[in-house]
């Protein structure tokens, strides 16, 4: 796992976070390749946050690194030979104990920013 | 200002939060050099962030860079020759400024991660 290298002990690093967003959509559903790309981008473009492709990419890398997820090639629908690539979980109990750190680090997160509002503005 | 290298557009960097903090204790009084400084890490400590000196004396240099803050040296009480630096704020309207864009970034920060605890865990 690669927790120490994500938090500096501020605020949640963005890898941590895109993996986490990656984690619960392969969850829901097998996942082909790059779709939830352009869904994540449209999710957090209100809130002024455009993850880059190479930023999805080495999060989605690090949680086949961490063999929290496998990847394997298929036949796409509808094509003879053109193959793409599908993920789905490895091992749901390291998927269940990485989403539960990150979730401890997005509550602390929070509670930072909260008192930061707090203590400077108010 | 220095707005555009702190932000990349997801949370905030750990130097605006910390010159926010900075801004705002010297804004209540006059500011003998790092006395905050351990004010600070005892008020962030039961969240898990420690700051480290060199980051804080970071944002401080910051702020005499942008020309929001001004140090100045004087004698200590009761001494009769030993100087040291007391900082207050040199442009009020500029100090102004530079918080009201770290709140943004802060309101932004606080609903991204809301918005991650509300996808990922509900």
């Amino acid at each position: 796992m690669t927790k120490k290298r994500e938090s500096t002990g501020f605020l949640i690093k963005q890898r941590a976070f895109l993996k986490l967003y990656i984690l619960t959509s392969i969850e829901k559903e097998r996942w082909y390749g790059m779709q939830i790309l352009d869904e994540l981008k449209a999710a957090f473009r209100p809130f002024g946050y455009e993850p880059q492709h190479s930023e999805i990419y080495r999060a989605l890398h690090d949680l086949l690194e961490d063999g929290i997820l496998t990847r394997k090639k298929i036949i796409e629908e509808g094509s003879r030979y053109k193959e793409v690539a599908v993920y789905s979980v490895k091992n749901k109990d390291e998927a269940k104990a990485y989403k539960k750190l990150v979730k401890a680090d997005l509550d602390r997160g929070e509670q930072l920013l909260r008192k930061a509002l707090k203590d400077n503005f108010s």
